[in-house]
């Protein structure tokens, strides 16, 4: 009796990649895998599955919903983690001891949520989260920028733009309007400006305005102020103090800290592709110095490919001294989704240059010779693996998008010669030394 | 009050894994995957969590034990996958459309099984698979063994052994017994050979040839016999093909597949790192050819750093049309262990070359100039986060392992030059211009 299959299926929100997808991933990642080493930034790995009261805190709340919790088998209440933030504010607390500070890091891995799937939302996605913890200055807030900035020059995105602000020249407007208990809700709607507009958020933020101390409208008028302010950076940054008021509290730490990375900008260069633009809050409540998102120029409506800022309570959960950091995440499938609506991603073929067509038996030794010594001189070439007629193993070629082929006969094997063909011109090189292919092959690559 | 803190802790058997740690696995990674790719293998990926149904089939069994299975938020019975092979078998049967054969591919990622900890057996673990599947040739098994021995060498582990057998043969002499029924038990018997020497094993296999037709003792006789088949590669062949007996069914495929799999070693020229030994079964059923292990001369007690075989039932489970495949599994964690026991592993440091000393809070945005010049020309280097004295900053080079800092105070900075010195000398290059900096850096790498 023949066994019954079982039907070969995934989970809803669940994706598996092809070498399509995932050969332009791999690169994209290992492109910033080298800028983040070039900076001095370090990996470390945390475990995908966590106690639920380390990920979760003791209160749980809204994250609770969308995690994959569970029972193990142990007993234990545990669950997948969700991102990459929560387990490197544990990791960091656990291990404060081991490392040294400052310390920079970078974390590129899978999480996981349950939350409701919709058009490009998934249950599993990587992230790729970097930060500096351990100092509060200026100079680890733009390292952050710094780092932005040459990964985006780096993966051939074109032009971009970094847009900046400051939470605590937020926080101090706020404060002057009486409604810092509101806080969470405004920086949600703020957040939301770029997707509904001016209007709705002006209605939005009056709605939560209401009886307030300086009247609903008012205050949203102040905020609505606040959040055009425009200008170069300095005329900004003039317009968000004044709105913002005088603070004991702040001192103007915000205002010199947005002057002194302007500043190094000024220095390094790069000061056209910052924007002071104080309508970037990130919504969460957990950021508490500057803040960025970034831009592509010719693709806007993607939205932010890199965001993050400074948080001054990373490990506040897990230890009672706490550890300052700036980092940032990119948004990799967005990224992803840009350089190929771009034009910008190289082909997503086999990473194969050269096929070697197996056509003779007797000489299938012969071709893994021919394989392994191209390798050692650095050509990324295969054999067929077995021998057959031409067509197949062209069309191999084609389903991989192998540029060249070898081809190795009775007649070439006692010559000691091969034939290198050009697959998408059909030009050949006949009879030429093994020894000779490398070279050959590389000036057919530059071509094509 | 002051909030409690949680304490940061993480399961049994999981690991966070230290910049020490994560530095040289993520090297010892991308070798492998240059490696994979100079043979025209290509990345996949598949979903960390799955059907229960789909990863254990409809009978669950043995792994039922060990896997992460729980309920998802949609009533759905699903489970963390346990090793990347079952997947990779779902992958091929639900996406054979898309794909083209013969397919190759590598896959590096996690796996969890809730197994009992012992020592060195750890919850969640990275696993590195990669196959050639859809063809069934000895050139296809040949070239699973030459990217084995690609790899190895290129890992620097030193000099190494691969040994190979086929289950072909050791299937005829069960037949030949009359035992094939009880084939799954004796498998993992003399698998154990290496690990409980040869008298418990002859003992055990006793135990199990009880009441079979040939008698216990004599056909656990015969199956030592054949496991102990020695000499060179044809001598143990022969002896293996004398005790296994005719066999029908077989047509001497299993020797001629061996025989194939000699000679193009020797066209090559490693035929001194392939041995022939019958005692290598591997425990699973599941292989159906050739199979293989491979050990390290220097240090064989570890085991084999990286094993597999052919199997002719990839897809079945999921598909009524088969595929043939054969591949391997490098052992991560072995391999890591075995090049530090070796001290061949690369130094397990930051891969920053150069710090730049912050010194003066003015000169915040030349530090970072300098590092960007310094990294367009191929430097990996970081800024000290914070203007601080010498000793915070040259702690953290020490930390870091870092080789050389840079230097540069408002007297350097006005004549438009920098020092360069090398941390573990101590040795100083004064007043060279920034752009002299690469070049004496590489200078100093090559020394240390």
């Amino acid at each position: 009796m023949e066994q019954e299959t079982i039907k070969p299926r995934i989970l809803k929100g669940f994706r598996d990649s092809l070498p399509p997808q995932e050969i332009p991933k791999r690169r994209l990642i290992q492109t910033l895998v080298n800028t983040f080493e070039s900076f001095g930034f370090v990996p470390i790995d945390t475990p995908a599955l966590e106690y639920t009261e380390v990920l979760l805190g003791k209160g749980g709340g809204e994250t609770d919903k969308q995690i994959y919790r569970f029972e193990d088998n142990g007993g234990r209440d545990v669950a997948l983690r969700f991102d990459l933030t929560v387990p490197f504010a544990r990791y960091m607390a656990q291990h404060r001891s081991e490392l040294y500070q400052p310390f920079k890091r970078y974390h590129i891995d899978k999480v996981w949520r349950g939350e409701n799937t919709q058009k490009g939302r998934y249950r599993e996605f990587t992230q790729c989260d970097f930060d500096l913890v351990g100092a509060d200055s200026p100079s680890a807030d733009f390292e952050i920028l710094m780092l932005m900035n040459r990964a985006l020059e780096t993966l051939g995105t074109g032009d971009f733009r970094i847009k900046v602000s400051h939470r605590g020249l937020f926080n101090r407007l706020l404060r002057r309007l009486q409604m810092e208990d509101r806080s969470a809700e405004i920086l949600r709607t703020v957040d939301k400006l770029g997707k509904i507009g001016r209007d709705k958020t002006a209605a939005l933020l009056e709605e939560i305005c209401t009886g307030s101390a300086g009247g609903a409208a008012e205050n949203a008028g102040a905020i609505l102020d606040f959040i055009q302010a425009g200008g170069n950076w300095e005329e900004t940054l003039a317009r968000m103090e004044e709105l913002a008021g005088p603070d004991e509290t702040d001192q103007t730490a915000a205002a010199k800290r947005l002057r002194d990375i302007a500043s190094m900008a000024q220095t390094v260069g790069i000061s056209d592709r910052l924007i002071l633009d104080p309508t970037i809050t990130r919504g969460l409540d957990y950021y508490t110095g500057v803040v960025f998102e970034s831009f592509l120029t010719d693709l806007p409506a993607i939205g932010s490919v890199c965001s993050g800022g400074r948080y001054n309570s990373l490990a506040g959960l897990y230890s009672k001294e706490d550890i300052p950091g700036v980092g940032a995440s990119v948004g990799l499938d967005r990224l992803l989704a840009a350089l190929s609506e771009l034009g910008r991603m190289e082909s997503s073929g086999s990473p194969t240059e050269l096929l070697i067509i197996n056509m003779d038996e007797n000489l299938q030794g012969h071709y893994h010779y021919l394989a392994d010594q191209l390798r050692r001189d650095g050509c990324r070439c295969e054999v067929y693996p077995e021998p057959k007629k031409m067509g197949p193993q062209f069309k191999l070629a084609e389903k991989k998008t192998i540029p060249a082929a070898l081809i190795c006969g009775t007649r070439e094997y006692q010559e000691g010669t091969v034939t290198l063909k050009n697959l998408q011109t059909r030009q050949s090189w006949e009879n030429i030394p093994p020894s000779e292919v490398r070279k050959k092959l590389a000036a057919l690559l530059k071509e094509t």
